[in-house]
């Protein structure tokens, strides 16, 4: 499968997760779609945003279409998809690989803030439609909870920056870094992995 | 009354309905005035960002005005705005059927992803501030009802985009998918109506 | 101390501010770092996306990496910010005093929407950040309190407008607004003052 291809899927995944995010408050055919939506396409919109390009749907609504029928087949077979949610749990952390570096290279391209920009972009982007998503439904957000989620795309990125900085422009560090980002994310949800005390804060009164 | 007078009344509307969206919980005149030129205008600037343009009153401040005074109002005289709530409703409804229609044109005219976004921008036009103001008085947002809220915006706009495929550029397409718009709200505001079932999402765990 | 100093250090309090706020429903550090640098720079980041210009921390990322090391000093010392929470709600303040005027002059310099949308964006540059911390920690925002903290933020910038206008381009005014900004939070911090209740609304059903 090509980069592309991944993207489209992972795009679909995305869409599917702000559909099943709601499925048991109610919504209607139409607030599903446009949670999906905004769950699909929310991150790389804020990162274009900033960095002051065209919206990446701009040159290709495909991304668009793409989120609408994933909404509308996750509205019609929620539980097709909540049967598979492991399944979508790993394309999800596969998306948010390819997204994170993917967006990293984008800010690289525009020499906008290095090197802390491509990492803090590559994480809004990968994460930015799940915050989203949970602001809208009403849900505590993935920033505040134990789950690995968003450490691995932020070691990722950091190991590809660090990598960049001593082998420019090698696909194979790219490859790599999408993979490190996959597979701890992998094993945080098969293994149920957690953060660790000390980088938990949990003050009491 | 000409188009950008209706827009004008629409803004004040969108005002009002952010400051009474809070004024059982508590907020104080600065507060309101915040929250109504949010929901005035938040939907209109998130569509010319992904666009790409200056913001619609970078050009005519006057829709900031408009909604500083209509919070204004809303907050000194709440009982008669609330007892008007039935008349508020409607003109919600003309307002977001003339700013999603106004929307989709702003899109067409930029050719900018066609003819998916003219549609996605012109809900995210007429909802958004609405959203923002959900969001921000802590309220379930318009998307997780099963009012014909958003529903008519989205039929509205895609028979308009539609119909422009085989009339291009008649203005009577336009005023045509606004009074559809228009009417659909507000037939589901005379008779409560809501989604059927099918249209509907709830699962059970 | 310069103005780019005191500019900052209300960074890296701002950013502070976006810990504490999670710190008793528990944050991971990575989530911990994410809520301080959106809290830091989100209300500039509006702003300047608004204005249509670059980004603030385009130019300069030392605002990213201020708000980063505060986060992570924070996270590992919250005991102490805790400690030394008075001092930190008096620095927000002069922060909030400071950026708010500093947004009002480049929005002067750019000409747009005046005299109102200075006033506009010198609140949403001040507190805009505050309202994304509150939105994503699962807060009753700042809006909806009795607490002078926005009130002085839009005295103070009205007083700068209406100064301009009569004594363009001077230093002092600038100098004279900020101090009233933080005089007037600084009080209402001291004596715990509240909106007066012909200020407030808050309907009965």
């Amino acid at each position: 499968m090509s980069e592309y291809t991944i993207g489209l899927v992972a795009t679909a995944v995305f869409a599917i997760t702000g559909v099943l995010a709601v499925s048991e408050k109610g919504i209607d055919i139409f607030g599903a779609v446009v949670l999906a939506i905004v769950t699909a396409v929310g991150g790389g919109t804020v990162r274009d945003l900033i960095l002051g390009v065209n919206v990446f749907y701009a040159d290709d609504p495909t991304y668009i279409w793409v989120a609408l029928v994933a909404a509308l087949l996750a509205f019609w077979l929620p539980s097709f998809f909540t049967k598979t949610q492991q399944l979508l749990l790993y394309l999800d952390g596969l998306g948010c690989a390819l997204f994170a570096i993917q967006a990293a290279n984008k800010v690289i391209a525009q020499k906008f803030g290095l090197p802390i920009m491509p990492v803090m972009l590559a994480v809004i982007t990968a994460i930015g439609g799940g915050l989203f998503r949970d602001v809208l439904a009403g849900r505590t957000n993935l920033l505040m909870t134990r789950q690995l989620y968003a450490t691995p795309i932020l070691l990722g990125t950091i190991f590809y920056m660090l990598m960049l900085g001593m082998i420019p422009e090698s696909k194979i560090i790219e490859l790599l870094s999408i993979a490190i980002i996959f597979l701890l994310r992998s094993a945080a949800i098969k293994w149920s992995l957690e953060m660790p005390d000390y980088l938990f804060l949990k003050t009491h009164d």
